[in-house]
């Protein structure tokens, strides 16, 4: 591809409608030209990733990675930096899990056991596997599975253009597939993983039993080997399986939000909350999930910070104790902002892969979502067009409903999410960098648009 | 991220205006559908390039792809599959240059002769080296260069939001700068990358000698190394470099577009015209630039043909012969339709890379321009979105100045190229099929759309 002959029109300036407009616009260009051309999110995001690595709640790399946030947004410029205590769950993996068909050649299997899954007995489990389509197959096979093992193989949906809708529709295999499969006498299961990635890697997530059943062992696999699988059964229908996991959950500990301020200048009771969550699966580097939430929300405090951007509001920006396997961190946050009678105006959050802007999922009255609108034209040039959705934003949604604060979460392009998301492969060289520098530009100028204007 | 409430709104369907409208909606939907579930494009691509890989015009490995083309459109269902002969350029990279700092500890570069370039002599140059910051600089320094090699150490534009534009900005130095040291006597020059990758790949690319100055050997280096470099020449102004390049250009030799038509049902000899370039830099695989134009051009003859769409008009898949180092095929595309007398309504081409899309640059009249902003609804649910530039198209370029042919080329998200462009980087791990399909989406249904209504 040669373009000799582009002509240098637009760098990104948008016409002034007035002169109020066009204040704001130079503003954010600024911002921009500081992100994309000073920004240290990325160099963030490689220490955390590449010198701490996956960071579940309650592991020593978590404890790591609370002072990492700590000293990363004394770094940024933040005028205060706290710890908030909370209880976060503490499920360990064990030993890697082993997976593979029995056979005269026994084939191992690219699997990982579910978050919060049980483990199987010591010596594992070695039982046919029944393969189902999905909850109806299951329905219609509920008299054969005592003994037996289940194997989900539920396809992600291509046809959504927004991966989400395809995770949404897949995710409730992984929630309350091993408790469905319990209830008639299966031993474990097996599920395809939620993905349509073109490789092999098993993507965990957790699971949640019923407690009306037995807690059965649950166990993901890669989308090759679930072909693999189904191909073997389709072959012999009496294919056995064997796994073995060596899951643990020990008694609730210690966590913590990690929270940076910029003290308001006009309202500094009143308070804009940007964050992410820090904790991660134990498998990956967290990379995507969540580390780009978190390192995007500090380079926007860090943004503010050099170029004198004085928000009126205090903005604090919330490294998110616990999302994985619980929210306990969220929690904490939305129940402390209560108990203190707290003025939130908004609270965003990037936990959706720091991949290039689209837009936002806005979660918030009509008159809100319009006035966000109306500023439309200040955040196309950096990618964000789509305002049109609600949901979103696990960890501010606890602050959504605990106290009413409307709520946004950046939405990225979706296309590349899941195929790294929970895997092994969601590490530092799976971000690039000006992807994840556009989504802080967008997130940090709307910011700034909401604390200047209210909401 | 875990994102169990997400409800599963919106499947990509679009409200309907009218009827009209609602069955254009549903079409694409099918198209969209088909191409997402049972795409081709990137298997086609997988075997394009991990089988052929690097296929610079004249090369042998240009031979075997144009035969894979051939090959490919009749698979996909074309009605014609036919050769175009043309005469291309014929350069050759020989043996794999060397560039390396002169000093106690010898430093080799990571570096690549750029396209069209000639070579050092025999033994290589070893010479003094000057950095200029830019053709300003040059000037400046015009008394110095005499005997000596020129390091445009040019940096690549973070600040522009399309990425096309720093590359605009940038690429003179690629094109004109060996003549314009050569005349002040500098015997090579070194460029940096044009790039903000975060690695040290070269990228090479063509450069254009004038005739008027002697030509020099030219090589690009990569990111870390330019900095290297200059550090080394702040630390020490003498600092010496030797360069061998070992490039020839041959005689012109044959090549071929490769053509494949689908026949139009009302007025077949209209025609709409879609493709890419198949040749690609010798040291890459070609995959974003620009195999994945041409499998997008071939997926969409294949959906077209599998789900029954007739064109109305003469739907043309064209296969061009030689972008790279000139554009010869799409020169001879341009002549023989001109020759003939042909009527084409429209010239479509993808060659920004086969990322997520987010529109089309556009260069046409604006009734023309208004009318697919009308459009505009049908097309956001799958990722375009913006409509409103001029330019692109190098290959159907020709036609539109030729004949004032009515242009477009696919605009995908561009953060993500200038990382792989004309880099060894430039591999098929780098294409997401997600991303890929997309853009044939949003390329298939504009196509439908002008075949049906016209422009």
């Amino acid at each position: 591809m040669k373009k000799y002959l582009l002509l240098l029109l637009g760098c990104g300036f948008v016409p002034a409608a007035n002169a109020q407009h066009n204040e704001d616009s130079i503003t954010i260009r600024k911002m921009a030209n500081e992100i994309l051309s000073n920004g240290n999110a990325y160099e963030d995001l490689r220490i955390l990733t590449k010198t701490i690595g996956g960071r579940l709640a309650g592991s020593p790399q978590m404890v790591k990675a609370e002072h990492w946030g700590f000293k990363t947004l004394e770094n940024a410029g933040a005028d205060t930096v706290y710890y908030q205590e909370c209880m976060v769950p503490h499920w360990v993996r064990g030993e890697k899990e082993v997976v593979k068909i029995v056979g005269a050649k026994s084939l191992n299997l690219n699997a990982i056991a579910l978050g919060k899954s049980v483990a199987t007995p010591a010596k594992g489990i070695t039982a046919q596997v029944i393969e189902v389509k999905d909850f109806d197959d299951l329905e219609a096979k509920k008299d054969q599975l005592k003994g037996k093992i289940v194997f989900y193989n539920y396809h992600f949906n291509p046809t959504f253009v927004k991966t989400f809708y395809s995770y949404g529709d897949a995710v409730r295999y992984r929630g309350q597939g091993p408790s469905k499969a319990a209830q008639y006498g299966a031993l474990a299961v097996i599920i395809r993983s939620m993905s349509h990635a073109t490789d092999n890697q098993p993507h965990t997530g957790s699971t949640n039993y019923d407690s009306k059943y037995p807690k059965i062992a649950a166990v993901a696999v890669g989308l090759e080997d679930a072909d693999l699988l189904s191909k073997q059964i389709a072959a012999n229908p009496g294919t056995k399986v064997f796994i073995k996991t060596n899951c643990q959950t020990l008694p609730d500990t210690i966590g913590h939000n990690v929270i940076g301020e910029l003290r308001g200048s006009v309202y500094p009771d009143e308070y804009i909350t940007v964050g992410g969550h820090l904790d991660s699966w134990d498998v990956a580097e967290g990379a995507h999930d969540d580390g780009t939430g978190c390192v995007q929300s500090i380079e926007i405090l860090r943004t503010y910070k050099k170029l004198g951007i004085q928000p009126k509001r205090t903005l604090r920006v919330v490294l998110f104790a616990n999302e994985e396997n619980g929210a306990r961190g969220a929690e904490k946050y939305a129940e402390v902002a209560k108990e203190n009678n707290e003025k939130h105006v908004f609270a965003l959050e990037s936990d959706a892969g720091g991949f290039t802007p689209r837009g936002f999922t806005l979660s918030m009255s009509t008159a809100q979502r319009n006035k966000i609108k109306s500023w439309s034209s200040l955040l196309m040039p950096y990618g964000a067009y789509d305002f049109d959705e609600e949901g979103g934003g696990v960890d501010v949604g606890f602050i959504h409903r605990a106290l009413g604060v409307p709520m946004g979460e950046l939405s990225p392009d979706s296309q590349r999410y899941f195929d790294i998301h929970h895997a092994p492969s969601d590490v530092f060289e799976n971000v690039n960098k000006r992807e994840l520098n556009l989504g802080t530009i967008t997130m940090g100028a709307l910011l700034y648009l909401i604390d200047k204007y209210g909401l």
